[in-house]
This record gives structure tokens, sequence and C-alpha cells, in this order.
């Protein structure tokens, strides 16, 4: 396979089987044609995510229907449990679409942790529940089963972001009792972005009837209203449906065990491997996550690691926001394998030695 | 070249050299050969649009961007010009924004007039018109230079869907004065769907300002702030962008005024056909879109049509609303040349026929 040294964070390498599926002969999204593509990416995502919810395919990235769970979930208050940028940003969509939001927060590194979220709701009138489960920034996956257990004692909607987690390790959507889950395709799923995937609970969709202004591109009714024609209401992204389709026909084929395995343990395998190397993890290493890496590079300056490995070849991901200068990221999302970052840190250990 | 028969309204038929370039391997979004790919875009968008305002590309279909024109640049009172599907349903979207919605309307299979609208102004508090310039649904092209005359003496901003058109015919973005101005990438453009691409001028920059709950996602000045440092805030869909690309480069290289003469020739062709038929062109005449026809079948079932047609491999478009069983379309937008018309309307003929 012709695969390329890629170990971003989204959008990801793309499988040749999953890129070719990109370049089918359009039709229009109102015919046959495209029904038969739908129903057949419904069946396939509701096994994949292991619910009986309404799925819905969003024209958008994540952050669109990050912003359509706020808009269709809460009227006026909730909160937002953050541990980085994204779990900022969902806070961000909230108040800028007019919402009290407040916020639960740790330092950079840390998890949510289910005890402070109880502390914060026993006192709290919020509707809903905001969580990133896996924080791209810096590598922390929350423990979204202990959160879960915590926001299942209370009367409020749990919105839950699994944008980089979704497709890398296991998400029982019904059992943990999410309102609203969504990810987008760029990530662990392996496809091309432009698409996004989301599960709507009845106790969501009941939520969303009694606010007014829900707006028309991400009303969950009239979402709900085309899904059960098995259309969408605006024109889908056809291409990126097509290789949705192909990828979960080959992930079913790996065994979503087999694949949620294989990225824990490639993590594993980066993080044993960067700290050989003199670096640290930034985050809370409890809290790692199976789908990228953080690394504290402990004073190098990481621009003097990552462009003489984009010299070699091998494009990581640079640090975000506000630890940028002092981290650099190494995803394994999608079709990456130990034999990949076996190579990948072999090399990064001839420009340290170079740096050095 | 592999050419389908496919006359429908949107997606179209994709060229061969744009469909390949929907299939390059991925890169993040945040690194240069992004950068690079998003300015060439731009740089061929403008040049396309004749505008000298920013231009945005949004991950979403057209109606998302509807949706964005009213967050931005409507606080509170907006005039809707309506003469189909389409129209309406840009007023739907500004009523389930909160927003107090005026309309204009006039019977299907008419245009919106210039002094329609100038009434209406006149004892309107307005702070936006909105037009549909081709509505889809009924074949009609909105005379948009005599109503972006009678705009230019309001005080108001001039929202234009230009979703059917753009690509099509010419429109001069900057000439018109138009304030913001949205097309989808899957009609005239002939490119797969999943980006939008919006022009937006100062005057509706400056106004967003004043409005508080513009959300996130649709943010013009989130855009802006991106798009200043040849980004966008979200994952944008890479691969439509490199059809895109393509896509301009060919309708560059027929040369713009050939291409929107062939749309005229062809769609004029069809009108000519569709009556030596006994059918009825369903809109004023004088109106007629130049990128599709609306045909009213006089009586005959669209169905009975439409299905042989099918049979020998030709897709037509069914009719739209309420207008559904008493008419089917025929598009000719993107690649559709008078050669293709001809064969189609052979073919009609003969299922006419039949039929008889």
């Amino acid at each position: 396979m012709d695969k390329p040294k890629l170990f971003t964070v989204g959008p990801v390498w793309v499988h040749p089987d999953v890129l070719k599926e990109m370049s089918h002969q359009m039709f229009s999204h109102r015919g046959k044609d495209y029904m038969d593509l739908h129903i057949e990416v419904i069946k396939k995502l509701k096994k994949f995510m292991q619910t009986g919810d309404d799925i819905y395919l969003s024209t958008s990235s994540s952050t669109g229907i990050m912003e359509a769970s706020v808009r269709n979930c809460v009227e006026k208050n909730v909160l937002n449990l953050i541990c980085g940028a994204f779990g900022t940003r969902f806070s961000e969509v909230c108040t800028s679409n007019g919402r009290i939001a407040k916020k639960v927060e740790v330092p950079w590194g840390k998890a949510n942790t289910a005890e402070k979220l109880d502390e914060a709701l026993a006192k709290s009138d919020a509707e809903a529940v905001t969580v990133v489960h896996n924080e791209t920034s810096t590598g922390v996956m929350n423990p979204l089963k202990e959160i879960a257990s915590v926001v299942k004692k209370y009367d409020v909607l749990f919105l839950v972001d699994v944008v980089s987690s979704m497709g890398g390790t296991e998400i029982d959507v019904d059992g943990l009792g999410i309102d609203v889950c969504f990810f987008g395709t760029q990530k662990c799923m392996g496809v091309p972005p432009g698409l996004t995937v989301v599960s709507v609970s009845e106790k969501a969709l009941e939520k969303a009837k009694e606010i007014k202004d829900r707006g028309y591109y991400f009303d969950f009714w009239v979402m709900k209203k085309y899904s059960e024609k098995n259309n969408t209401p605006v024109t889908p992204p056809i291409p990126q449906m097509f290789a949705l389709s192909k990828a979960l026909d080959l992930m079913f084929e790996e065994g979503l065990d087999n694949r949620f395995k294989r990225h824990k343990k490639v993590a594993e395998r980066v993080r044993e491997g960067i700290k050989d190397l003199g670096f640290g993890v930034f985050p809370d290493e409890k809290y790692a996550s199976p789908t990228l890496t953080c690394i504290d590079t402990k004073g190098v300056d990481p621009k003097s690691i990552l462009q003489p490995m984009k010299e070699k070849g091998f494009t990581l991901a640079s640090g975000y926001g506000k630890i940028k200068d002092q981290t650099f990221r190494i995803g394994n999302m999608g079709w990456i394998t130990l034999e990949d970052v076996n190579e990948l840190l072999e090399n990064l250990e001839d420009v340290m030695k170079r740096i050095q």
C-alpha cells in the first residue's frame, strides 16, 4: 500500500480503497440511487455506534453539530466540562448562541473527573452537560464511563463530542446514555473531511421541541423529517458517504475489537518510544489517549524537530493553542500500525541525535 | 468522454478531470499543503465572481450559508422576495432564527419584480432584502439587475442566493452591489456537493458586528479571522476544494462568456423542443432560466414520462413541491451541450409517441 508517513490528528491518511470511493460519478440526492446509499450507510453506522437512536448525516464539520447540539438541547443553562482547546470551543459555541455556560475546568493535561462534575451538577440548573471525550489539543481521553454514571443521576441531557475517539476506541452510545453523540469522518474513521455523523436520543428530540429558535440548518426535527424518508434536508456530501460506507466495511473486516486494541497498543508504543528519547508525555498518563499522543519536548523547540522530520517524509502535528511552543503531537488514528510508529520512532531518534 | 445522460438540477454530471481531483491523499488542514490550495482556490474565485469582497469557504450546503446570511445581517426585520420553493425556504430560515420576515410573493412561475420590491421597501423597516436569483423549483431567473437598482436606493443589505445560477450566467457581484452572495459547488460549477462559497461585503461585516447571537459555525467574523491566515475555522472538505480548483480552470479555458452563451442556447433549444412535443414552459418565458427548464406536462402524469426516460438511460428531474404532479425539469447545468439535449429531445419524442 502506498502509505505516506502521515501522523496527523485529522484529516489523516486515507486507505486507497476508501479514497477510490470518492470519485463516483454524481446523481441527484432526491432519487433512488441516493436513497439506497443512505440506507446502507445508516445501517452500518447503527451497528458501529451500538445505538438504536436516530442517526443523522450533516453536511458540516463536527463543530457544526456541536452548535446543533446546543441550539436543540439547551434553552438557557449548560454546563461545560473543559480540559483543553476543544472543550473551550464547545463553551464558546454555547455562549455565542446566547446560552449561559458554566465551566467546570481542569488544567490542560488533566482529565475531567466524575467527582467535580457531581459537585457542579448538585448546585446547578443546567439543562445539559457537554464533554469532549478525547481532547485533541492535550491528548487526554476523559473517563466517559465514570462521567456518564454521574450524568445519569441528574435530569440533564448528555452532549458528547467523540470527534477524535469514535473509531479508535469503544463507545457504547446507548449504554452510556449519550443523548447527542457526534464525530466527523476525517479522524479515526479514516475518511476525507466534509461529513459529520450524529446520533440523537428521543429525550434530546423532546427537549428540542421546547426550544423556539433552533434555526433551520441544524434543527434536529428537520433532519428527522427527511431522515424518515431516507434522505437529508440539504444536499449531502455524497462522495464522503461512499467513502464512509467503504471505511465501515474495512473496520468490520478488521474487527472492531482488534481495531481498538491496535490503537491502544500503538499509542502505548509511541509513549514508550518518546520517553526513551528523553521527552515527556504531556497529559496525565492515566488518561493518555489511545488515538494521539501529546509530547512535552522538555524545552526543545518543537519546530526544530518537526521540520527535519518533515524533510525525512514524516508529517507530525504541531502543538495546539497555548501549548504550541512546548509540545508536538503524534496521531495514530485510522490505519497506523506498530510497524509504522516503530519506523517513525527510529527516524525521530535520528533527528534528535543530529539536534543534540 | 464517458458522459452519462444526466439532466438533473444538482448534483449534476461531473467532468472526469474534476472527478479525478476528488481522490487526492489527505493532509492536515493546518499545514502548508492546505494553505497553498486555499490561496489558489480563493484567487480563482475572486476572478470568477468579479469581486473584491472577502470570499469564505464553508463546510456546508448552500442552505447553511443562507442561514449565515440571516444570522449575520438581520437583527430583527427582513424582506423576502419569493417566487418559488427556495424563496420560501429563505423566509423559513429567517423565521426559524427568530427574525420577522415580510414576504413579497408572486405566484409560482412569475418573477419577482423591481416595482413590487420598491413599493415594499418604501414602507418597510427591513435591514436586508433576500432573493433567490434562479428559482430551481419553477425555472424562473429573477431580473437581478433591476432588483439590484432598487435595493441600492435604500439602506438595506442585499443577500442573494445564486445557488443554481453562478457558473451558468454572468453575475457581477460588485457591480450589482451584492452584500452576501453564495452558491454550492454541485450545480453549474459541476463539482460534487459538500462545499459552499460566499462573498461578504464590508457593509455586511459591519452589520454583523452589531448582532450578538451570530453563533459560531456561521459567524462571518470567525470565518474572516481564519481566512486572513489562508485557512478556515473548521475542517474544510479538501477533496471538493481540489475539484473546484480544477473546475474553475476548465471554465476559464472554455471562456466564461462562451460558457454563459452555451447555457443560454442549450436552454432555448430545450424550450423549443418541448413545445414542439406539445408541452408548455411552466414559467413566464420572459424570465425562463438559462440553467434549467421547468416543463408543464399539460395534464400528462410526469412519472409516465420520467420512468421510460430513465429506462432509456436519461435522468431528468421531477417537479418540486406543489407543482410536482404537473411538471418535470430538465437541467442543463455544467457541461451539457446542444448535442446532448438534441439526443435527449429525440428520445423524449420517442417516449411521447409510445405514451400517446
